[in-house]
């Protein structure tokens, strides 16, 4: 079998998968509850669409240990689709985000009672999915994570306000805000497919690492990739001055003239894109933080191809992929 | 035992149960995370006070059935005291509060984003607790509750845009905003307590009728209250032509020129007040709202008393009439 063969019988794996999670999809995005005013922005957030990587990576470790699908993994699948979810509404809100998937944010096109109230209600109803699960293991694990989530949101918000953030300040902040949902995604799927408490927790490590992957990798593509293939005007958190890892590497490898010049180079929007990204190749920076996310991305990959379980590998592998930019 | 030494004994005895919560409610006051500006206003806002009725309460229905404290009662009393919170913190966002029991609301004394957040954390820590507690049927209970609780907030937003609001809508929505945590402080105290699921259910709905009696007296002391008991400035809800089960019974007791003069009044906030409190007098419904309240607490109260049970009622009874106003 050739490579590209190879890739579109994973692809057609991932598809597959994909195709399970609909109808379970489907069913978080119908909210019949009332007041309307309550449940049709929980409706309108959840239909904005995204590639449901999360639930995906809920079934994708259930499949190493199980073939079967329970009512309980597509329930677990769904609680972490509205959590995350829920963190879009509130994070908007609190970063000011006019649009979400190119659509208005719900604090615009309501208002922030509105996606504050809906946000805490689609929470609730998180915790009613784990509640039907029933696994006071998994809720337990689901808390923990939520609320390193939050700590995470919090030190995003305080980064804002600071010059220079260190890198391992950074990976901690991206550990929290995005890598440890994969985390118990991939965790809360193996235990319930039978995994033991030590691959459960070797799977959550294993999520930590792709979820790191993959926000560099974002990070980078933000100043670096094509508008065509990422989807959004490139070079968005160049003019924010966000702190990215891409970003702090830069600034730590300038000196004061140089980094006078990245500062005066912001009089001008288009000027401040150019002068930063050539700033971040020429300082190194650029390549160091591309080999880091690659890193992570073939470090999950070698993980993942020694993990010793019977079952099914690929529909996790080619998560993974996707993650990395590979696929999209 | 004359009336009077009978009346110091109960309030020896919900004394005695506040002293009991002391060490649980201190604890969720201290909040030792980081970051710092993430839990520094869960502290704040547990530590402004308030009559910790809804944590007394889960123990009250708790000593219906069994005199010696478990450590699960005390998670969950503690549990809907962080709810209520929550609540707080995210309702005085929504309803551009600046001040919350005579001290800066969290949104004002930080900002929008801190107090979402914070609240956010605060609302994951409650169910920390519930995991501690490890009660599934509580936490099923818990969820459906906290679900009408945010139905009942935005029921409440949306009417503060209509002109009239019919007497039973007025009541499911405070039963929503208000009495389903009462209710299901006294229900899962009591599950805790050991009783049936019969009595939980009759206890959910003694603390229903609880919360409207409240509700409305509430409501009734914001307009015809005593400032120096009631301890904030009398007619807020007037002046903010809130749709008070008092206003909307005045309302459709009025015709069309009485409701133009009503209108009118609010040329001047002072004149308003005092011409709004005459027509709820001379309407009846002043009357009427307080006949109403007072027959929720007396049906509590006698609920309560041909409750079949071997445990300490006292406690319990105390709590209604002190919310019922008789003892503050």
């Amino acid at each position: 079998m050739n490579k590209s063969v190879y890739l579109s019988i994973q692809v057609q794996k991932l598809k597959q998968l994909l195709n399970d999670l609909e109808p379970a999809i489907a069913d978080i995005i119908n909210q019949p509850g009332s007041p309307r005013a309550a449940y049709e922005p929980i409706s309108y957030i959840l239909s904005l669409g995204g590639k449901r990587i999360r639930p995906a990576m809920v079934l994708a470790a259930y499949k190493l240990y199980n073939d079967e699908y329970t009512e309980e993994v597509y329930k677990v699948a769904q609680a972490v689709e509205m959590f995350h979810n829920f963190t879009l509404l509130h994070d908007d809100i609190m970063d000011n985000s006019p649009l979400r998937r190119g659509q208005e944010t719900v604090h615009i096109k309501w208002d922030d009672a509105t996606a504050i109230l809906s946000g805490d209600l689609l929470q609730i109803e998180v915790y009613e999915k784990l509640a039907e699960v029933g696994n006071v293991e998994i809720l337990k694990l689901f808390n923990a994570m939520a609320r390193e989530l939050c700590e995470g949101q919090m030190n995003d918000m305080q980064f804002e306000k600071m010059d220079i953030v260190s890198n391992e300040g950074y990976l901690d902040m991206i550990r929290q805000k995005t890598a440890v949902l994969l985390g118990f995604s991939l965790q809360a799927g193996a235990i319930l497919g039978g995994a033991s408490k030590e691959d459960g927790k070797k799977l959550y490590d294993l999520g930590i690492s792709i979820g790191l992957g993959f926000q560099l990798m974002d990070d980078y593509l933000d100043s670096f990739g094509e508008t065509a293939k990422v989807g959004k005007r490139i070079g968005g958190d160049i003019l924010e001055k966000k702190k990215t890892y891409l970003w702090n590497e830069m600034w730590s490898r300038l000196d004061d003239n140089e980094r006078q010049e990245i500062l005066k180079s912001y009089s001008s929007d288009s000027s401040a894109i150019t002068h930063v990204k050539k700033a971040m190749d020429e300082s190194g920076a650029k390549d160091y933080t591309l080999k880091l996310a690659q890193e992570y991305t073939v470090n999950s990959l070698n993980t993942l191809k020694h993990f010793n379980t019977s079952g099914d590998k690929v529909y996790l592998e080619e998560i993974v992929h996707m993650l990395a930019g590979r696929e999209s």
